[in-house]
């Protein structure tokens, strides 16, 4: 996927609807996280093996649907900051490859992150 | 950006260090909402004028640090349930632009979302 | 307020549902965090005057259901675990009153957390 | 517990850190957020048979503390919005009782809430 025509559009679509105003940082943040907890919210009560299966089943939709409002938000707030999103993932990338040597992090669930 | 070989990347790192055993939707959900949450920690006692000048301040690396963090779970997330982002972007713009025309939602902060 | 009787009250009401066998520390982490993302979703658009006078305005129940369900759910994991409220508040506040002297902390918002 | 006295000694605490000009309901409402999500973060790799256990583990004092802090922001929410917990609590209760029926709930994991 390319982002760009998609940072457009939302933007377009913010701009028509008079709510850069609301479009803060620290708001859009918080409505960043309010999102991802859409998403928290379909698995909370999922037995791991479901949770597993979520996309073969009723909630499929569901997922794809919150993937996409937090991708949507993410992409606002970035454009309203001004990060340059391949710059930061290169920057983090990098970092990250430092930090978690193969050696060190080989499955280690105290670093299965980034 | 492409977010293709952004994918590709943070799928090898996880290969390579054996993380895919952790990588199940319910921990990258919980894993996505703890970094959208760094993002909120830095904004969280700002007053508004210093949350929209953020980028220019002391924080501005960590902001596109947590951005990066949230992008490369989204990602991974997206990549484990093999979701394409482009339908699910467009599915979900095409749901707003109905939802939220421009006649019911301008200017109006109960609908400033997506 | 006292807490026991809530405990009790709470614990009995996921017993007749038999709810228990989704009430593990895990998922119970999970929920809570999607209750207080709902008490933040009431926050997100608004101006900070609007959200310091919230509770004379229209969601002024909200915010009490919003609470009451992040206390049920605090409770609840509280319950589960076995943990002491009173005990770990002690413990946390002796914490906080020596990393944050009145010398070091006072009108900083760096520190303006326990 | 009784949380009157916790609620004025971490009334005190801020007052004395001159902490009430970043006390306001957005910005507590962002901190209790952030404390939920350190609770998250323990849990987040962690299988459901090591979850369920992990007050024998290594994790024990981790959890109390977080625990603490989600109760410290929720009792200073409530104060600087001045919520009757009890109060609130028993509204939640009876519309609960009213919603998941033993009859209607019993089992599912759908209402595994409150």
């Amino acid at each position: 996927m390319n982002t760009e025509p998609w940072t457009e559009r939302i933007r377009e679509f913010a701009q028509e609807r008079d709510w850069e105003q609301f479009h803060n940082p620290k708001n859009l943040a918080m409505a960043l996280s309010v999102e991802v907890s859409e998403l928290v919210e379909i698995f909370q009560w999922m037995p791991p093996e479901e949770a597993a299966a979520v996309m073969t089943g009723a909630r499929a939709k569901d997922v794809r649907d919150e993937v996409a409002d937090i991708l949507t938000y993410l992409l606002r707030f970035a454009d309203v900051t001004g990060i340059d999103l391949d710059a930061a993932l290169t920057a983090k990338a990098e970092d990250n490859e430092r930090r978690y040597t193969v050696a060190r992090a080989k499955g280690s669930s105290a670093k299965a992150g980034h």
